[in-house]
């Protein structure tokens, strides 16, 4: 039974929130066992407005919760803020229940795509960045945003309502309990800003510039903002300002203190027996370590290794030799970090070697080209000597320091 | 339970086996619910003769079985083959319980490596390439296998017994449920054989060509060959001729007849729409189609995929754009191609955009360095439309003409 929310936010201003439990892989890349919410609005003033919408597989449901609500009939104006199927999916159906009477409001690409992506034509008008559309006793103020998270996505301010409907900016992953911040308690908000760091930095992570860019142009438009109503996770209503400074924070890898990620694999248990020292070293320094490892019995998602580096202070990669060249799947995480959490942090690299090899070099290179710091290299052959134990001590300390 | 197994395979030679049903991804990379075997083998003649050994966590295991057949302190030779570990991970226990008696006779890198992997020094004797040790009722003539899987590989062919003790060549995924090939079905062997592929091609891919020389190598040598022992699967003493002429095919990525590998992402159905049509036709016209989805829901095993497209006359890649390149799962896949399977076969490629992008060219790139002839590339915005699907159903007659 898919679980669905219809709730007054501010005003009349009404969040409707679908659970995704479904979906195993979000973009079909990140491994989300804490699902996902998508949130549409609906502003029924003199003019009745829907923001968005659901999945595509969530459609009549969409239709129903609205039909709660007013006739979809009668929805005015359909804002899309963004062309992503996990929010515009719903539209073919609900244009349908509407019989396209709505008009459909979005930035210049979006005419396009809504032909493209479903084959349908409905009236369409182009909003223009800073456009205000007066709708009596409401009014909505578009801004772009490109890039948050694709070139045609923007966002849209009630003044009448202090209220920032910000699609995917400001959301996160999982199904908070509660619509709003202040209905979690602080353990559960700080969980959900886990989520919503993990969010972040898989989704937009590439476009993270953007992020600081969106969040300066918000805040050059000296508007009040009481209300954050996103299209994934918790609306903000308690504390907004606590998800903005989230967002600059992870857009920008500011580290925690004190944190260090530790990401590797063992084919042999090599890299394994190298690593734990550290890890033993900076256990005794007090540092929050947290680590990944890929091995014969273990499979990190690498979702959750970019949201870990992107708030530490710097990382450890280990990795073996395979074939001459870095292991694979070390390979494969470190393009990941540099395509998403490309941040200028210190990094150590500590490789086992067989018989030779350049994978010391090949994942600093991506590293380094990413914006990355590599501080220390260590290398070894086969298990871990006396020396190298001494070096791997050695490291913590300055990792640290 | 562990699972072993000790018995007489010819003349003198018993085969040690166990059964590995704890390691979940081989090499830390490929992912084998269909398990794995060790096999060692001892020779007691006028010496007795230890070749390879078992996973460091079996070695108390197998000083066990070996007990049941001889005194461990009476091994007088170890012949290492393979440094890998699970070959040589029980040589510091056994070599103990030998009470370091035995000569340890292996390729000139054998003795560096014993020391840094297990930091032990135990006698070693190099041997070269065609040295003939002649122990009185037996001889061991050794053949350096470069690359296959190490530079440091050897095999070994007991003259007296017309045996090939093969190390990782020949070799096999899977716990066969008998020792032999001749002891199982025909249908058990083909699923064997299809085990044995995907053994082949995730470890020995990089290093195919060579598979091809030494196999030549070996055919040079003029010996009657009625045994294949190898280290992983099946002891061949049935009909060896099948596994030798299957790593030849393998290794050369010989095509089945009409046998067509898809491998595609798809973010929000609209690749899987694309592909689907090519799946029906390809159908409609008798092709053995395998299908790897990376979707929402879905994550094929890397290991799985290498193995069928080993053996395919064609493949299609159907591919979404990310951020303006090619799916990273995708760009994944077709960089394992090209590391483990880079045979000449041709390729389509369908490639969804919703903005732009180079997927196209991208995946074309690594697959034609590789050398892979991409035949055909079809782009479409959003959902494929009746010009597309045209093109879809044509694709299919041209893959398989």
């Amino acid at each position: 039974m898919v679980k669905t929310y219809v709730d007054k936010v501010i005003g009349d201003l009404y969040v409707l929130r679908v659970d995704d439990e479904e979906t195993k892989y979000f973009e079909s890349l990140w491994y989300i066992p804490e699902g996902i919410t998508y949130n549409a609005y609906l502003l029924i003033g003199d003019k009745v407005v829907l923001f968005d919408g659901w999945k595509s597989r969530y459609s009549d449901l969409l239709i129903n919760e609205l039909s709660k609500v007013i006739d979809p009939k009668d929805i005015d104006y359909i804002v899309v803020h963004h062309m992503e199927q996990d929010h515009s999916g719903s539209l073919p159906k609900v244009l349908k229940a509407n019989e396209f009477r709505a008009m459909v409001l979005g930035h210049p690409m979006v005419r396009g795509m809504v032909e493209s992506f479903y084959g349908i034509k409905p009236k369409f008008r182009v909003v223009k960045d800073g456009d205000v559309l007066d709708l009596g006793k409401y009014s909505l103020r578009f801004a772009y945003t490109p890039w948050l998270h694709w070139p045609e996505t923007i966002v849209t301010y009630i003044k009448e309502l202090s209220t920032l409907i910000s699609c995917d900016v400001f959301g996160g992953y999982s199904i908070p309990k509660a619509l709003y911040d202040n209905e979690l308690t602080s353990d559960e908000l700080s969980k959900y800003l886990d989520y919503a760091r993990k969010y972040v930095i898989t989704v937009v992570g590439h476009y993270k510039d953007y992020i600081v860019k969106g969040i300066e142009k918000l805040r050059s438009l000296n508007v009040d903002i009481k209300v954050i109503a996103p299209a994934h996770g918790l609306l903000w209503r308690g504390s907004p300002e606590v998800i903005v400074s989230k967002y600059v924070e992870w857009a920008r890898g500011v580290p925690k203190d004190r944190k260090v990620t530790v990401i590797y694999d063992s084919m042999y248990g090599y890299v394994e027996e190298a690593i734990k020292v550290v890890i033993e070293e900076l256990s005794k320094l007090g540092i929050d370590v947290k680590v990944y490892a890929f091995t014969e019995n273990s499979r990190p998602a690498i979702g959750d290794v970019l949201s870990d580096v992107t708030d530490s202070s710097s990382l450890i990669i280990g990795v073996s030799t395979y074939e001459g060249e870095a292991f694979p799947e070390i390979v494969r995480m470190a393009n990941l970090i540099a395509m998403k959490a490309a941040f200028s942090k210190p990094v150590a690299i500590i490789t086992a070697y067989g018989w030779g090899g350049m994978a010391t070099k090949q994942i600093t290179d991506i590293l380094t080209k990413a914006g990355y710091e590599v501080i220390k290299t260590i290398e070894f052959k086969g298990k871990p000597d006396e020396q190298t134990i001494r070096e791997l001590r050695g490291l913590a300390k300055e990792l640290v320091s």
